[in-house]
């Protein structure tokens, strides 16, 4: 049996790249970005004024002039208009151009306007210069803004905009299929017999998925050799991977692993000294498909696709496998195996340390669904210690 | 001016609440159980057996046996056996019931199947009663697992599987649409002339409201009275909230606070000693539409939809209004005037502290749309006081 560490660079090594996709601005929330975004113009393109109100020539004021005859007005989205007379002013509103000629803006607070001609008030602070958001001071035409492998957040978003760019080149997602296995389970909608339960790993596993962006297909496969071999068949082909919830421990029925194995899938790894999850399967048909065998308890096989399957993606992504997120332990908590455990815990960030603390959740083994409610996250606690005191700081990852 | 505590108090006085649907289970992620979810049955619904091997009675181990005649399978989801011959055994496979008169099973590795007889292996530790999952364990029928108001994640998605939920009774999300004012903004795909700029704002808005669940459409107001006043009629009709981009300044073209008064949109504020956003202004159609007209620079429109927007959603979705984030300058930082500032910081978590830590990312000022791409969230640091000394740990709004 391996540990997890050997586990996470098996489950890494297989990781790969799905290719790009060009999409819709608006569809990119989320997405990676497989493209450079440069700036089209400077930023910003021209002199912008930022307050509504009047432009003159600096200069004027400091040879004292206080009023100014108006000229006109320079609305937003008009064409640049000049400043012919250095002691006149024009009115110019929040967005427009700077007029030619002009290098000041006073905003209509500090001014007073009456038979054309606009008087600085008394006490109003005059700088040459102020409220002009200068051509390219934030950026210059071609520099690149946001680069390739970017996580595209709104902030993203607007510079896309910003710069012309109306469709995104981006990471395409792996398409995924979430397999169910076992007759003792029936659709979320039907009466179960008193042996049978609901599906419900595969929409807890989906959506998961979902929160990194990925959609998968759900299928439920009966506990028979030739079914599972035809279906499974059909999926290492339509799908990038497969996530196999449940039928790869040893019951008489579990036709998985040898389905897997006659149709070339090459296992990687069985068996992780780890709880929950120890019966954690992988392996590939090479270049082709990726096969996670997740165990068939719901605690396992959710704690499973946070710790390897969303690693995984994320390194196909071409972004770090781990999100890199520690929490302390806000009590002792002791654990006997020499397995590495995955502590259901509830989060919260400490308003006077800044600390992101966790509470054990404990549940009652990897069967407790209902537990999985009660707690955000799991704790990864190392192997080789028994005991986790108080004031602990471990990798954490959070479904919510 | 108001500070941003008063601006608080008056932004969620508003929020109320839009009502319940039903919608499927597998497009619940992110919403709010606007029901209880109970326990249909037992958890687990009958004594489950937890591993692939036989079950046999715990007293007859315990009286010397360790040889056991095998009398039958029960399989996972099919009806539940009886063990009939105490000194027997059934082979049992991990999810199905455990066969009325035996307690105890045997994983397949601790036993030698031969000639119809299942032999315990030398130095296996058997207890009676274990690898048995026992009916009701977790929860109890009709026990409440998931409470209304509870922020549906893949865990409590499984659970309604569980429990027969194909849909679910979810709080309503608002209809919003974005509305951006101003000659100067062309769409994203034109070519603009060199006094005019690209509709950015809105996108921003747009993937902030769709991170929170919220779809929102975007609408563009020329600057013009009539279309400005129709345009905002039809919105206050047909949309829970407005979100105003530009348009409310001292402008000429301005006509936004003018239609808004004339078709009777109260107004609760009007700028918060806040920077970057101190135009921000609020108000609502009572009971009708709810009205943010946020400031037209880049960086003061998305800081105001991360410091009201968000807090005032999820106030009307009964959820805390504040997620109860802090996080840690990992360095000084000074700040003059007299207002709430809200500094642009790049955040990671530390591994050895736990402590989530914030680096200024400072940018060229609330026009400096690119900034927040280098950024990914906003530290509120408190007015009356200009410097912030490295360790000092602030409320902290994030977005990606």
């Amino acid at each position: 049996m391996i540990d997890i560490q050997q586990a996470t660079e098996l489950v890494l090594a297989s990781a790969r790249s799905f290719g790009t996709e060009k999409v819709p601005l608006q569809e990119c929330l989320g997405r990676i970005l497989a493209q450079d975004m440069a700036a089209d113009r400077d930023f910003p393109p021209f002199h912008r004024v930022t307050m509504d109100g009047i432009a003159i020539l600096g200069e004027a004021y400091e040879s004292g002039l206080r009023t100014f005859p108006l000229q006109g007005t320079q609305a937003a989205g008009a064409p640049q208009l000049s400043l012919n007379d250095k002691a006149g002013a024009l009115e110019v509103m929040t967005g427009a151009m700077l007029p030619a000629g002009a290098d000041t803006v006073i905003r209509y607070e500090d001014v007073k306007i009456e038979h054309g001609q606009a008087t600085i008030v008394e006490g109003a602070a005059v700088k040459t210069g102020q409220n002009v958001h200068l051509q390219g001071t934030d950026r210059r035409q071609s520099d690149i803004i946001v680069k390739a492998g970017a996580p595209l957040s709104p902030a993203e978003l607007g510079v896309a905009a910003t710069v012309g760019l109306s469709h995104l080149y981006v990471q395409r997602m792996p398409r995924a299929v979430i397999v169910s296995t076992g007759d003792e389970l029936v659709p979320v909608s039907a009466a179960p017999a008193p042996y049978q339960i609901r599906t419900s790993n595969a929409y807890t596993i989906q959506a998961a998925l979902r929160q990194w962006g990925a959609a998968a297909e759900l299928l439920h496969i009966s506990d028979e050799l030739e079914a599972t071999r035809a279906e499974l068949k059909r999926c290492l082909q339509a799908y990038d991977f497969i996530l196999l919830s449940g039928g790869v421990s040893k019951g008489k029925f579990d036709y998985v692993p040898a389905a897997l194995t006659d149709l070339g899938v090459k296992k990687h790894l069985h068996k992780v000294k780890q709880r929950p999850g120890k019966p954690f399967w992988f392996g590939e048909l090479p270049g082709q498909c990726t096969v996670f065998a997740l165990p068939g308890n719901p605690v396992s096989s959710f704690m499973c696709t946070q710790r390897y399957v969303g690693p995984w993606l994320r390194k196909c992504l071409g972004q770090p496998a781990f999100p890199g997120a520690f929490a302390m332990l806000d009590r002792d908590f002791h654990f006997r195996p020499d397995l590495t455990y995955f502590l259901q815990v509830r989060l919260y960030s400490d308003a006077e340390s800044g600390r992101l603390m966790a509470s054990p959740v404990e549940g009652k083994g990897s069967g407790d669904l209902a537990n999985l409610a009660d707690a955000d996250a799991f704790l990864e606690l190392p192997r080789g210690q028994d005991t986790f005191p108080k004031g602990g700081v471990y990798p954490v990852y959070r479904y919510r």
